[in-house]
């Protein structure tokens, strides 16, 4: 059956033997139990809807994938299934600087669109930290958080319209270019953070913003312990201000990614806060900031210039690649509600030492969202490990949080799922998937616990 | 059958003939073919819970309303159905000022929850023109908008989570009480604006603001004709201003509204445009659209005092009961990208003298939705004004734009709503709503066309 979607294709259809091993994992390290059977390079709307007729027809499993930097194993694909790259599909249709909104294909690169964007002054605001390796249309089929969320919201929120490719190969085109727009189902944001189980994103209208005039202001506050540095980012909020990054780094996540940079060691044991303000009152809010940091016990100092503030996120946006020196990082994703930032990081502390597990632990603290790296010796995660992973769940639970902020659930996270949703909401999602695709040839195996 | 659900519900079954003619309409002024079975006034979840398990054991259609504020037709009920109202349930569970949050139960009123918030100085900005009137639940279920849309979101940009009881009576809790979270598909926002189709919203965990700090400043500005205050206000966006509020009223809105009040005639044709801003950089903002609205030609001043400003929202919010005195005004809800704001206005003038209809507009117009006010005799529509409807939403559709804004469909867009959506989407949207209510018994007959 191969051979009638080549004889379509032509080499758009890749069966090369790199190809097909490269596309078994993705960013988290997971791999496949093998390799799929080809890889489709996907120039077109046509050619994805080619490849879905073709797969609905014969039964084949199609895995959508775009730069494959995810972090939950939903972009993989093992033996027996197509994968469906959009990573060619990177034009940018238009760029509408009255109605603030970009048409653009979905295998566009993240930071690519945003320099794009830059000449016209404009901004499309979701930030992962993979914004340089990732595309825009795996940022909507995850919901891509990042280090803006508390002020610029999440991923779905950015999203106005999307061109959608069904399983059977039908293109349907969901949304609005309006901001408001109720007209049936909001079928548009069921998409966003769908993980590739309802349809394959070939177009997206996105909602852009004006760049922030005026300077940002960057800080950098040190603290004894990470739940003193936590609770003075609750302080922050509490006093009203909303910085638009505001990242903490634990004491071991800090020291390793100054050690991997060659840049002087930080006092020991302390972790750090990364503040930083912009718009109108960005200068204000530095300075209320900083009183605030420091009544916490936080030493706390205000970038002096521009280039000083780019450099105190250069360490963080290192954070990842540094954290491979120490072995194998696990990387999760539990998000709690931000009162609850500081207990979490005591859940973490107790699930380490019980577990006998390194975790260095940084967290996007202006959203609650934590990345416990659950520190491993390889690729092949021992169960001791994931259950050290489930004690971390379930206290994330317990504070009312959940098992995925911005990551997803993929392959790594599905066996939880259930859990957090209950069984009738899960049952529920499961209805809906195959309302989308009934034949179950979108992803399968993902998401849903089995 | 009805018995059976008295014996379980006793007084809370509400069959008086009053009640059951009230809930045959909403405030469209839509009216069903008769009465219905019965209204169930929920008190707790368990209510809801005892209604639906009933009424999926007999197979009879239940249909939720809140306070009835609608203006599409969606909660209204007719022979054969029963109302499940959750007006009685009020009570605010929680007010949390640090995770900026609060869990209600759905028939708080808008405006009474947003009195208790501001004693803690916080806010739940979705903003209808119904907010003295209307339910937080009904608010969700319609995805309300309203004023401020443009710079604060819509409703589903700050719904958090929700408890909502399904057809056969089971009770499932969506969504995450932090603000990121990717668990499975986003049914949080399928839910919201899905007009009762999918399930009975018990409780919401809605997303706070803190109040807006500073003065706020408010502008009118009149112009000779629609057209020109549309350009001006797609000017004030395109300098990079965001006013929380920027409504226009042509010239018959606004000497409709001004006779109404009892208030000097304004000058004869002038449309008006009012701007608030508010935040950090309020004053200055205030200033730069003064200039801008000048340039443009607009006669605009800022309001000398907060009382001042106050009261040229009075007349905005007094807008629909005036219109009332012209005859039976049937309320669109068009929404168009902001740059067609000046052509649908031309559109709607075209429509206007082609059916011999007046048709007094009003819009939000940082956000391009427009209200185009069909003046009627009588409640009954004559098809000739549905033909002047229909003429309206081609424009609409050719301008890019969707035909609801904001009402949502109900019964009264349904005619129009296959067109918008193409029917394959219409066919997955009906697949959808069986996933979730197989046997079609939560409000069948709205929204999809038959």
């Amino acid at each position: 059956m191969l051979p009638e979607l080549q004889a379509v294709l032509g080499d758009r259809l890749d069966v090369s033997p790199a190809t097909l091993e490269s596309v078994r994992s993705d960013r988290s390290g997971y791999a496949s139990a093998g390799t799929p059977l080809g890889v489709v390079h996907a120039e077109t709307v046509a050619d994805v809807q080619a490849t879905l007729r073709w797969a609905s027809t014969h039964g084949v499993p199609v895995v959508t994938r775009g730069a494959g930097t995810g972090l939950a194993g939903a972009a993989t694909a093992g033996p027996g299934e197509i994968v469906l790259s959009t990573a060619r599909m990177t034009r940018v249709l238009e760029i509408n600087d009255t109605d603030l909104l970009a048409v653009v294909e979905p295998g566009i690169i993240n930071a690519d669109l945003n320099d794009i964007l830059a000449e016209h002054g404009l901004w499309f605001a979701p930030d992962p930290a993979s914004r340089a390796i990732s595309t825009v249309g795996g940022n909507i089929a995850t919901n891509a958080g990042g280090l803006l969320c508390a002020k610029y919201g999440v991923t779905r929120e950015a999203v106005l319209a999307l061109d959608v490719v069904l399983a059977d190969g039908s293109l349907i085109s969901l949304g609005h270019r309006s901001i408001k727009g109720v007209t049936g189902l909001d079928l548009t944001a069921l998409m966003v953070g769908s993980e590739g189980l309802l349809g394959v994103i070939v177009g997206a209208t996105v909602r852009l913003r004006r760049s922030v005039p005026g300077e940002l202001h960057t800080i950098a506050a040190y603290f004894p312990s990470v739940t003193a540095a936590a609770e003075a980012s609750v302080a922050i909020g509490r006093a009203g201000l909303t910085p638009a990054i505001m990242e903490l780094l634990d004491a071991t996540c800090l020291a390793t990614v100054h050690a991997h940079l060659g840049r002087p060691t930080p006092p020991l044991g302390q972790s750090q806060l990364v503040l930083r303000t912009d718009g109108p009152d960005a200068r204000e809010a530095a300075e209320r900031a900083l009183v605030i940091l420091r009544e916490h016990g936080g030493i706390a100092e205000l970038a002096a210039t521009a280039q000083e503030g780019e450099d105190l996120l250069v360490v963080r946006r290192a954070m990842h690649p540094s954290l491979e020196t120490l072995g194998y990082p696990l990387i999760e994703d539990v998000s709690v509600p931000r009162s609850r930032l500081a207990e979490m990081f005591v859940a973490i502390e107790e699930v380490s030492a019980r577990f006998g597990i390194p975790i260095p632990t940084l967290a996007h603290a202006g959203d609650g969202n934590l990345h416990p790296n659950l520190i491993v010796d390889g690729p092949e995660v021992p169960e001791r490990v994931w259950e050290a992973a489930h004690a971390l769940f379930q206290a994330c639970l317990a504070l009312g949080g959940t098992l995925s902020g911005e990551h997803g659930i993929g392959v790594l996270k599905q066996r939880w799922l259930a859990e957090e949703l209950g069984d009738t909401q899960h049952e529920l999602q499961r209805r809906i998937k195959l309302a989308f695709d009934p034949q179950s040839i979108l992803n399968p195996g993902k998401v849903f616990s089995r």
